[in-house]
């Protein structure tokens, strides 16, 4: 199960395992897109997220569903990073589900009003990790992830 | 030269050729991304591309720039398509220049207001074909193309 945090700088992904009910961390890191040009920034996404999915074999994804905002030029540059990882998402042939960013967080802290800091700590304890997973972008995504293997075992 | 009118649905693609000042048309068509599974289609659009680009070996690339108009919600949509499009062309190396749709309309049909279809009457005699490129989202790729060559040759 691979959770995403979609970005045009750097994109949080999260693996997780679900054994007799129990998740645990696979592994979880982030993809930075550091090339100058931006089309090639966006390439880099590709290919970062190409080769999580190759080194980790998930079978289904999770995305935040695409919060556009107020501002449409923010709302342009957020789709545009969320259009390539879902891009490589289909391209790997995986479903993706995705969740709007308040029942991540209510469904992982407890709140929908949940801070970052709030969110990191929760999936620490969650996943039974010694400590925080690092940058916000990869905890993002290990959230995305939780909430995906929590709704589908849960009820709605 | 590869000129490309982004979307989620319909993606028009133009590849003009440049001989001794004179603009061609090498060839234009769509990428018709018809998978019921959203993910799945921003997929069809990069395998799309990248046959368009392997079959045609453009040396450079353009696209319209980025309009996000009023609604967020659609600002989100067009981005998804377009970063798609744009990661296809880094993947590939290709330098990929954008401009407004004000300057490619002023550039093709004389005026930056000019409706779709003054766009495709203007793009087919500039290119000296003998009948319209069809659909528009063809002939609006044609059109950032030529607008790419002519800004390339004359002094902005």
């Amino acid at each position: 199960m691979l959770g995403i945090d979609p970005g045009t700088r750097v994109v949080g992904w999260a693996v997780l395992d679900q054994h007799k009910g129990r998740l645990s961390l696979v592994a979880t890191g982030v993809i930075r897109c550091n090339h100058k040009v931006y089309a090639q920034r966006l390439a880099q996404v590709l290919a970062g997220l190409r080769q999580v999915i190759a080194a980790h074999k998930p079978a289904q994804a999770a995305v935040e569903e695409a919060f556009s905002g107020k501002n449409p030029r923010t709302a342009l540059v957020i789709g545009e990073g969320r259009g390539v990882a879902l891009a490589a998402l289909g391209e790997a042939g995986l479903p993706v589900a995705a969740y709007p960013a308040r029942t991540i967080k209510r469904c992982v802290a407890g709140a929908g009003a949940a801070d970052k800091q709030a969110v990191a700590r929760m999936v620490a304890l969650q996943l039974g990790l010694a400590k925080l997973p690092e940058p916000h972008d990869a905890s993002d995504a290990c959230a995305v992830a939780i909430t995906h293997c929590v709704r589908k075992v849960l009820p709605r």
